[in-house]
C-alpha cells in the first residue's frame, strides 16, 4: 500500500473545518494536526490542536499544509510563515494583489525548497482555469462571469460594521435574463453591477435607526452604491433559522466565433450548498497534486495554470486513461 | 518577436478544414502545409497541399502536426506514421482502444524523440478533463454525461449504409427532464439510452421501401435498438436546406456530498454550432501546449491529464496570473 499523504490544517474557521471533512473523504490522506493562533480545546476529528507557534516541530511530519486563514490579510502573513517550513496550498483571493503575493511566495518557497500552490479554490481557482482554457480554445470571443446566488462574506462583514447592526448576511444574485442571453450565444457584456443584485438580510440592534442603516448600506461605495440593493430587516430568530447556511456558486461562460456566424459556447458552473466545504475540497485535491509536483522535483510557487490536472486525482495515470478519457 | 509555431495539418475533411481556420485565428501560429492521401488541387488558405508520401521532407519545417484523419481507423495508422517524424496532436476517440493506442504512440514517440498528445477534443478531451477534475474534488459523488443536441457522424454513417438510403443525418437529443433533475442535485443515474433519444432525418432513394428502412434503423443493435428513435423521411432539398450544419454539444455534471445532505454540483457544458470547427480549435490550443511541453524536454505520449493548463494559452505565465486568476 502507498503511504498516505500527511496533511496539516492551519486555521480552524469555516474553511479549516471544511478541510477537515475533505481530508477525511480522501482515502489516500491522513490528517496530522490542526494549527491555530488561539488555543483550541479539541478538533472534530480528534487530531491534535496545536499552537501556530509550535508548527516548526511538525516540519518533517506533514507533507502539505492547507492554509485556511480567514482573510487575505491572514494569508499575507500566514503564507510566507508556513511556506518557509512546509509545502502549502492556500486560497489567496485578493485578485489585484496576486502578482505581489506570488512573488513573495515564490521567493520564500524557492529558498526553503518547498512548494506553494496559491489562489486555489473556485474563484480564483476553477473559474480561472476555465476562463483560461476557454480563451485559449476560442481566441475570438468574450468572457462572462456570474456569481451566486450566494453569500458574500466580505459584503456581510461590511454591513456588520455599520452602527446599529447586530448581524447581517448579503446574497449576491445573478440576473437570470442576462445569464440566459449569454448562454443562448446572444452578445451581452453587462458589467458585474448590472448583471447582479445584492440582497441584504439585517438584524438591527434594539432601537436602532433602520432608515439610517439602510441608507448606509445602499450608498456604501465599492460594495453597494453601484448595485441594485435590497435591504430586509428580520428578527434574530428568522436569521438563525433561514440564513445559517453559506451557499454559493456561479457561472463562467465564453462565447466565441470560429467562423463568421458560427457560435461556440463553453460554460462552467457551480451550485454549492456550502462554499467553505467546497473550497476546502478543492484545496485538498490540489494538496494531492502539489505533493506529486514536489515528488517530481518542483519547488517555488504555482497556480492552477501550472499543475498537470491528472495529479489531482488519486487514480494512477493508466487508470485515468482507461476509465475517464 | 517570438518565432511562430509552425503547424501542419494531416487530413483535409471537416476537421482538417476546421483546423485551418483555427490556426488562422491563432496569431502565434503559422500554417505550413496540408497533407492528404488523395491529391488536393489547393487549400482554402493557399498553403501547399502535399501528398502524405512526401511528409518526411517537412520533418524540420513543422513543429506540430495536427492529425485530422476522418476516423479512428485512419488514426491507428496515421498516428504512429506521423509520430515517428513529427510532434502530433490527434483526436483518437475509440474509448475502449485508448490504452492500446496510447501504448503504441508512447513507444513510437519515445523512440523518435517526438511528443504526441492523443485523444484531444471535447469527448474525449475537455469532458474527460472535467470528469477527472470533478471526481478528484468530490470523491463522494456521481458523474453524468449528456450529449447533444447534435449530429453523430457514426450513427449517420450507419444509416447511410442501409440499402435504399441516399443520405441521412442522426441527431442525439438529451432528455431535458433528466438534465434538470441532475442539475437540481436530485439523484438520477439513468443509463445513456434512457437519457437520450435519437432523431434520424433520411433521404430515401426513389422507390425505396421506407418501412423496411425504418425497421432497419430502429432495430440496429448497438446503434439504435436500445434507444427511443424517431425516423423522418424528407426530400433531398429539405435535407440540404435544414441539415447542412454539424452542431453538437453536451453536458458533464458531477453531483457530490461533502457532508451528509450538503450537495455540491460541478457542471461543464458545450453548445457548438460546428463540432468540427470547435474540435479543431481544441486540437490547435493543445498544439501550442505540446510545443511547450517539447521545449521543456518532454517526449512520448500524453493526454489532457498530463498537460499543465497554462501551456494552452498564448499568454505568458505572469500575464495569466495577473489577468485571469
Amino acid at each position: 500500500m502507498r503511504q498516505k499523504i500527511k496533511i496539516g490544517i492551519a486555521g480552524y474557521g469555516n474553511l479549516g473545518k471544511g478541510a477537515e471533512i475533505a481530508v477525511r473523504q480522501s482515502t489516500d490522506m491522513e490528517l496530522i494536526a490542526v494549527f491555530s493562533r488561539r488555543p483550541l480545546s479539541s478538533t472534530a476529528s480528534g487530531v491534535p490542536a496545536v499552537s501556530v507557534a509550535e508548527a516548526a516541530a511538525y516540519k518533517d511530519k506533514i507533507d502539505v499544509m492547507l492554509l485556511c486563514g480567514g482573510s487575505a490579510t491572514d494569508l499575507t502573513e500566514q503564507g510566507p510563515f508556513f511556506a518557509a517550513m512546509f509545502n502549502t496550498v492556500d486560497s489567496f483571493d485578493t485578485h489585484a494583489k496576486i502578482p505581489e503575493y506570488y512573488a513573495r511566495m515564490e521567493q520564500v518557497a524557492k529558498s526553503a525548497g518547498t512548494a506553494a500552490a496559491i489562489s486555489i479554490g473556485w474563484d480564483p481557482g476553477l473559474f480561472s482555469l476555465n476562463r483560461m482554457l476557454a480563451g485559449a480554445i476560442l481566441p475570438n470571443g468574450e468572457d462572462h462571469t456570474f456569481w451566486g446566488k450566494g453569500v458574500s462574506q466580505g459584503h456581510s462583514d461590511a454591513i456588520r460594521r455599520i452602527a446599529g447592526v447586530k448581524d447581517a448576511k448579503q446574497y449576491t444574485v445573478p440576473k437570470h435574463e442576462i445569464i440566459d442571453a449569454v448562454r443562448g450565444g446572444r452578445e451581452s457584456a453587462a458589467p458585474s453591477h448590472e448583471a447582479h443584485t445584492r440582497e441584504c438580510f439585517v438584524v438591527a440592534e434594539e432601537g436602532a435607526d433602520k432608515a439610517a442603516i439602510e441608507k448606509a448600506i445602499v450608498t456604501m461605495p465599492n460594495y453597494f452604491a453601484d448595485y441594485e440593493t435590497g435591504v430586509h430587516f428580520i428578527s434574530e430568530e428568522e436569521f438563525r433559522e433561514k440564513h445559517a447556511e453559506i451557499p454559493h456558486g456561479g457561472f463562467v461562460f465564453r462565447t466565441g466565433e470560429t467562423s463568421p456566424g458560427v457560435c461556440q459556447v463553453i460554460e462552467f458552473a457551480l451550485k454549492l450548498d456550502s462554499n467553505p466545504e467546497f473550497t476546502a475540497s478543492v484545496l485538498t485535491a490540489y494538496a494531492r497534486a502539489l505533493y506529486r509536483m514536489k515528488q517530481h522535483g518542483f519547488t517555488g510557487a504555482c497556480t492552477v495554470f501550472d499543475i498537470p490536472p491528472g495529479y489531482l486525482s488519486p487514480k494512477a495515470p493508466e487508470e485515468l486513461r482507461r476509465e475517464l478519457l
